[in-house]
């Protein structure tokens, strides 16, 4: 356990560099505020393919190919593809990968999933398991509203603490070699579930998972929040940004003008009438993979801490009187080693 | 890479020590030949529960329970539960381990779920990560028919190739100390789809991922079959499992009297009316943690590969026309170190 920081946080002992990263990104993310930080535009939410859910899949396997380009690596060099998303069976994934003929080891943690990806993805090359992986999610407005919440045709009212899944896909390349931004830190998350059963205010049920994992993370390691030029959640949304800085609080650690959420960040919230901002695996993964990174890689940003935030909630355990619980995992990326 | 054996195995360099083992099991699987080896049986559907779901959860959170008292281990103490189901979003998991408070680690690998956590925590062991580390699974008749095919009360006739899934929950406690049996290989799987469209022949469509796996294991090692006292799968059932003794003979292995698969072992089929065998995560997890332990226990096997196979289709995909993906992973148990 030589890589073990207190409870639930792990330090990686070499040097895990991010070779490359690339965000597939759909039709009202391109026209929002990080829309030059975006590698490819779809330019519409069937992308060429019968259905949505195929579409989602060409965005994993696009972001996958476009990440492998950027890094100059052949798909049979990769010892594995660590990937999830939020469609029953994970069948944006499974579906989408399949043709890289790589060993695929399947992920579920909702909305966090970019960060759980990572974090395993890391332990396989910090751990000697493989010299590259790779970590991959993404969500779909279409093919969740569908599966979570109403048919499109059916025209529902959004209520305004509803979020909006973003259409993305976000990939990494994860090498024992390279010369950084490294990944240096994982923190896993427990799940934790305070009684918010509302399923159209999913800030609010993740909101203490993200302040818990956030807590453990600079207990663990003896990290202030200054640490970092920028703590980042994945999908807390308006609502939950405000929430968690509140939480943060009460633990006895303030964070603020160094603190956002992707999914407060991604959209224009106001002009593009989002309501309570952006949610789903795909917002966090192509704020990261996307306009973060291109920070980091420009030197704006040094130290960052990117957490996924994920509702485990399902259609099933919501129509069935459940609250919803919540897991947040988060991994901490330098620029530099230490 | 210094762990690495070939293009997709792993060999740890610890040892990694299965400190406990326990299976829960639904009525009918007590029925079945192995009924003796289950550590705790339920005595009907619900269990106590209003829904079959909250069933399940409860069947995760009592097996993970009992082997934690069998290894005389604090839940406090435990690193990361790796877990998952075949329920959307995977409730089973998130529902019924929150309650221990533990970093939870979301995997989905359908039917391979099983030997996917094992190999990930065994990861998390060697890898300095962990010095304790639980896996664990389950599945449920009643909910899997439920989401997967028709409500009960429809009473559909079953084809002669459809499975029965199986009612159960496995979990494993992994330790950096102990006296074994011990995990010593991980090989993941690649996603292989030959095209099997039939969603009531799991078996057909799985066989060709789980040869693929298998052939991938024994060119790894240098080991040949033979060195295995049983090579098991998870549910491929009696299609399943005739494919693959056919598939591996043209790859140039041959599989025989040691080979089995826990779909055909758990029931009577003939006397049970079973069709095609037991399915489901929880069909190779209870075989594994309660009937094959307790022969590496005893001493009747000493070499035992287990590989989890998993058909990734969902409702959605198969309803929109898409044949069914597969993926095997397995992990090598041996009472001894080598």
């Amino acid at each position: 356990m030589e890589k073990r920081l207190g409870k639930q946080t792990v330090k990686f002992s070499k040097a895990v560099s991010l070779l490359s990263t690339a965000a597939v990104a759909g039709q009202k993310e391109a026209e929002g505020p990080l829309a030059s930080h975006f590698d490819i535009i779809m330019e519409n939410a069937e992308w060429g393919e019968d259905t949505w859910e195929k579409a989602e899949s060409k965005m994993q396997k696009s972001a996958v190919g476009r990440a492998l380009q950027k890094a100059k690596i052949d798909a049979k060099d990769i010892k594995y593809i660590f990937a999830g998303d939020l469609l029953n069976q994970c069948i944006g994934s499974t579906f989408g990968l399949m043709a890289f003929d790589i060993p695929l080891l399947g992920v579920y943690g909702a909305c966090s999933t970019m960060a759980e990806t990572m974090g395993l993805a890391a332990m396989s090359i910090d751990g000697g398991y493989s010299d590259l992986s790779v970590a991959v999610t993404s969500s779909h407005f279409c093919t969740a509203e569908r599966q979570y919440r109403n048919p499109l045709e059916y025209g529902g009212q959004r209520t305004p603490t509803a979020q909006w899944t973003v259409t993305g896909s976000g990939a990494v390349v994860l090498s024992e070699k390279g010369n950084g931004p490294y990944i240096t830190h994982f923190t896993s998350g427990k799940v934790v579930d305070l009684g918010v059963k509302d399923a159209n205010n999913m800030g609010a049920a993740m909101a203490p998972a993200a302040a818990d994992t956030l807590a453990a993370h600079f207990e663990d390691t003896g990290r202030s929040p200054n640490f970092y030029d920028l703590i980042v959640s994945g999908d807390l949304g308006t609502v939950g940004k405000s929430i968690i800085v509140d939480l943060m609080c009460e633990k006895g650690f303030e964070i603020g003008e160094n603190y956002d959420d992707c999914g407060c960040m991604i959209f224009d919230i106001e002009k593009q009438d989002m309501h309570a901002g952006g949610s789903g695996c795909g917002c966090g993964a192509i704020t990261l993979c996307g306009y973060i990174m291109d920070r980091i890689r420009n030197g704006e940003l040094k130290n960052v801490l990117f957490m996924g935030t994920g509702a485990l909630l399902s259609p099933t355990s919501t129509l069935q009187g459940e609250s919803i619980p919540a897991v947040a995992h988060a991994v901490a990326i330098s620029a530099e080693r230490e």
